[in-house]
């Protein structure tokens, strides 16, 4: 019999891969199996692993501590997180910002009937990034607040571009700007624009005989996605762009500037990844410990990083923690 | 009558002001008073709170939810540390890495007791450089972790520098060297050697007819202070001494570089501070409010940092916190 934490994971794209990557490098979590909307026999897993039907979840209840939800916010989240919520303790990267006091209402609601713990929004931004803005937030309470991001792939935009007629294959990146990344840093606290704080890269396969002034004129004037932004367009052939974009790069900068009486302080925390989701999946595989313990401590209800101590995430002993790293 | 947590600051030194800015700062937390070894009739508080000796707080136990321990981990905490914390929820900034487990000990077996919480070593090394330390080590556990301290004055070694025979006045900044950050930045993982991580520059006063040779050389050879570091000494006069060094600034990085699966990721923390005492004062006043709201949870014993939920330290609420911070 085995004293590791039984994990199953929902979903098996990117970030359900980046999450088994994790799960099987953890000494003290065990893969129980994968859950997919798709015929599970299509199915490799890298690691091994079990595939079943989502159907099948309703009954491994018994089976599984912790369930890893690898679906989109856009459409998947939405519907099966309350869904597997009222069976499993979950742990999900729920990220779009505007609707996480909606999801985590409703998160609660059901998590809390079933008796189950519910981590939501999990993962870099929101999840550490929140973690910093809340840190710097309360230690510096005078100052300001700077969130950069990139240089990295954001598939919101890059989907945007893909949806112009025309358009046969895109990537954006999103890219800070160093010069307001140092003016936040300076302590001149300035109020940025939209436009001084990031630009907008964008690299197009289009369809032979599209029309590329158009295309590019799309992107350039499309609203709240570029509009608002300096963004160039780069064309190139379908073979180039293979090439040069095969991971998924991402990161960003969470930077505070404040007073204290008559001193200036500047509180920074950055990411550099290049893998966008093997790194959430890291960070979603290391709250499936503390989705864990606070059930078996008897909690219920939904959850944010913020309302959950390092230490429970952490695969250490409260010991190891004090006498290696606090 | 006030719903503000009511905070007793023990020790006026530096870093009793800086938490005394930090406390008047906030419209959640009340100053109740400052408790001094000396004279109170000596002391007049920028904030014109009252002071009272060490001995009057045996009966304020009532009067104070908090109180914050601002004396030094040499030979203050430990004594009057456990003192305190048999009488209060305590806040404090012990900071001898080596003692903290057995620190955490005695304050743990004394506060809970005393039905009382005691949050030990909260500042920022140790502090929030134990969360990053913490929250990197669980989000990318195949990795490596460096901590690198300044541009900033260490106290300890300024203290060492100043005991030499012959020397007036003396302060010591820690400096981080560039390359040996770059490298932990790489992804390469390299081992550095203390020499490698860390510059140490003196500013030394001499008395009068004394031999700078041999000051200098006593400082450079100085076991584990100096001995394994490339160390400068440069020579001054006092007046240059007391206009160049006003500020008490510090800072520094926590760079963790980690493998999941294919990828490289790399996570940084970094402080720049102008005046360490009100930056880590301002720490400790945020931590107070885990401390009342642990107690009136009915928790009791130690807790550091990595115990404790960041919303816990925050004067606001989850409703907001998820709508602003997540």
């Amino acid at each position: 019999m085995s004293n590791k934490i039984r994990i199953g994971i929902a979903g098996y794209g990117n970030l359900g891969r980046g999450v088994e990557l994790a799960v099987t490098a953890s000494d003290d979590l065990e893969l129980v199996g994968i859950f997919t909307r798709r015929d599970p026999a299509s199915i490799q897993p890298a690691s091994g692993a079990k595939v079943y039907s989502y159907d099948d979840a309703e009954n491994m209840a018994d089976d599984i501590d912790v369930m890893v939800l690898c679906g989109g916010s856009a459409t998947d989240l939405p519907v099966n997180g309350p869904q597997f919520a009222a069976k499993f303790n979950t742990v999900d990267s729920f990220d779009t910002h505007a609707q996480i006091p909606a999801y985590f209402a409703n998160m609660d609601e059901v998590s809390r009937k079933a008796g189950k713990v519910a981590i939501i929004s999990v993962g870099w931004d929101p999840g550490l990034f929140s973690l910093a803005r809340a840190y710097f937030d309360s230690v510096l309470p005078n100052g300001d607040t700077y969130t950069f991001w990139g240089r990295g792939v954001s598939q919101g935009h890059s989907d945007a571009i893909r949806r112009i007629d025309g358009v046969k294959n895109a990537i954006q990146f999103t890219v800070p700007i160093e010069e307001a990344m140092d003016a936040a840093r300076s302590g001149s606290r300035p109020q940025l624009t939209t436009r001084q704080k990031h630009l907008r890269e964008c690299y197009v396969v289009a369809e032979e005989g599209a029309d590329r002034a158009v295309i590019e004129n799309t992107i350039k004037t499309m609203p709240a996605y570029f509009a608002d932004y300096d963004t160039t367009v780069e064309f190139l052939g379908e073979e180039e762009f293979k090439s040069r974009f095969t991971t998924m790069p991402h990161g960003g900068f969470v930077i505070r500037s404040g007073v204290t009486g008559s001193a200036n302080h500047v509180t920074e925390f950055s990411l550099k990844l290049d893998s966008n989701p093997q790194f959430t999946g890291s960070v979603l595989t290391a709250y499936t410990r503390a989705a864990y313990r606070l059930a078996q401590a008897g909690e219920k209800g939904a959850r944010t990083v913020l309302d959950i101590a390092p230490a429970m995430i952490s695969p250490k002993s409260g010991e190891q923690l004090r006498a290696e790293l606090v």
